[in-house]
This record gives structure tokens, sequence and C-alpha cells, in this order.
């Protein structure tokens, strides 16, 4: 499936939250590109990035696939430690309860999302996972970078897949 | 290392819950030997065992790698689908935040646990992630099944390694 949204290509001069979340955008675009949800990761270790990885549980018939928990798994790689406190994952949506739970359990540094997702979001939109008492790991959280393109790629995407099923319940 | 706990072989004539928790059990017993955390999985699909698994966080140097997540991977690639309504998980323990949001994710049908984790359990034990109101899916759940022999293998394992570790100083 086409994306009418293009990938980003800032400057690599200035390797910010911005740089980084584009990356995982452009990641979201190869998601929304096979048909699946839009949702991209990336995992950034002493500024550079060591995993990159896109929503593909349809793709891989894998409801565990998404995309950081593929990133998570290729970044333990890279580092040689399941352990990932130096890391930050950037992430264009708020983590699900699985993929919140994974960065407690593979004690990612920082996780920085695109947008919150107040339904299903489980570190700060719809419950706190990093709140509970009893965890031995709270990733610090930042949020709202490069919100609503993130956002409008999934919004998109949505509206789109509804639009075709409309289509084909006319036949 | 060596696990002092045999597997069980209970029979196959009556395969009820405690037949397919011995399963899950066998496959902690499995972890224990590798030097893992002794938790086990399988899941079961018309009566009969689709996948089954155990912690290889540290094998596979993956903090992804719980055994309820390597199961339920494989069920969905048994299933050919990623929704696994029609299943029941078996784990001797708790399910942690991760593997918690996964049964959800998974939209597992049935969770069985062995003993509870008030610490990280997600399941009842520390909290309950399916009560979230906004959840589009409910595991029934269900724990204390083979509760004693399942909770003594991790609580041996933690306490050998800790002697180890303690006998190690001593050197």
């Amino acid at each position: 499936m086409q994306c009418p949204f293009p990938k980003k290509f800032p400057s690599q001069l200035q390797k910010d939250d911005d740089f980084f979340m584009s990356m995982a955008y452009n990641e979201a675009i190869q998601a929304y590109e096979a048909d699946e949800i839009p949702v991209g990761a990336v995992i950034v270790y002493q500024q550079q990035i060591i995993a990159s990885a896109h929503n593909r549980v349809k793709t891989l018939n894998d409801p565990t696939a998404h995309a950081e928990m593929l990133a998570i798994t290729q970044a333990a790689q890279f580092i040689g430690d399941w352990r990932l406190n130096e890391t930050t994952l950037y992430v264009t949506k708020e983590p699900c309860p699985m993929c919140s739970g994974a960065t407690i359990m593979a004690r990612v540094g920082t996780v920085i999302y695109g947008f919150s997702d107040p339904k299903m979001g489980g570190l700060g939109g719809a419950f706190s996972l990093q709140d509970l008492p009893q965890t031995n790991h709270r990733p610090v959280i930042k949020q709202d970078v490069l919100k609503e393109p993130c956002y409008e790629l999934v919004r998109h995407f949505f509206d789109t897949r509804r639009q075709r099923i409309e289509e084909i319940n006319d036949l």
C-alpha cells in the first residue's frame, strides 16, 4: 500500500531528538507500505542508531512483533547484554502494555515517544507502568516529539482502511 | 547447572490443568538446567499442546525472550493467526508486565499460572492489566495450579545462586 507521506531526511549535523524520531518515523512509513499499523522505533546508544524496526505483526504473523520489541532484541544483540540502561528508545507512538513492560524488563534508560495513547499507552497515557512502586527500573520518559506527523500517519492509515472496508461492504 | 527437582510425568489419560501445568513445569526445569530463572510455559489449543518454551533471556541475550513470549510466537505460527482467542496459556509464574501485556495484545483466551508475583505480576499480583477499562480483550485468569512446586523451583534457584555468590565472595 502506497504511503502518501514522504520520508524525512533531516541534516545529520544535529543529531537531536527530532533527528532520531525522524528515523523512527521513516520506519513507520515502511510499516504503512507493508499494510501494517504504522509505528516505527529506533534505539540510540552513544549517539548512534543501533536498532531500527517497524511493526510487523501481520507480516510475521506474530502478535509480539511490535516495533519496540524487535528493536529491543536488536539492541541487546548489538550491545551484547540484555540490560539496555545506556540506551534511548525513540518510538512514534506511546508503547502498548507489552512494549511498556519490555522497556522496563530490558532496563531501557530513556523512552521518547511521538504521541500518547490514552486508550492503551503504558507509559503515561492510559496508565504508568514506570510508577509501579516495586519496579527496580524506571525509564526516563519524554513525549510529544514530532507528535503531529507521527499521529497523522496512524490516523490516515485507519481512515483509509475504514474507507476500504466501506467500499468492500458496498460491493 | 543440575536441577535437584525431577520432571513430572503425569498420565496422558486425564489432560486437565495439572497435566498441562506439569508440562510447563518441565520446561521450567530445562530453564533451571540452562542457568536461567526457571519459568516455563505451554499453550494449549483443542486439548493439544501447540507451543512449549522456557525462559531464555541469558541464552539468547534477549530481554524479550521470556517463556510466555516465545510460546505466544510459536502458537501464532501454529494457528496461522496472531489472534489466540481459542488458546490457554499455562505458565509456572504469574506473567511480568511485558508478558501480561502480550497475553492481551495476542488475545489469549485463558491464562493459568502457578504462583502469583506480588512484586511484578501483571495479572492480579502487583496490578491487573486485564481490568484496564479501555482494553478490548480480557483473558480469563486462573491461578495456584501446581503452585508449590512451581514456586519451589524459583526459590531454590535464587537461594542456590545467592549461596554461589557468597562462595565466590569468600575466595
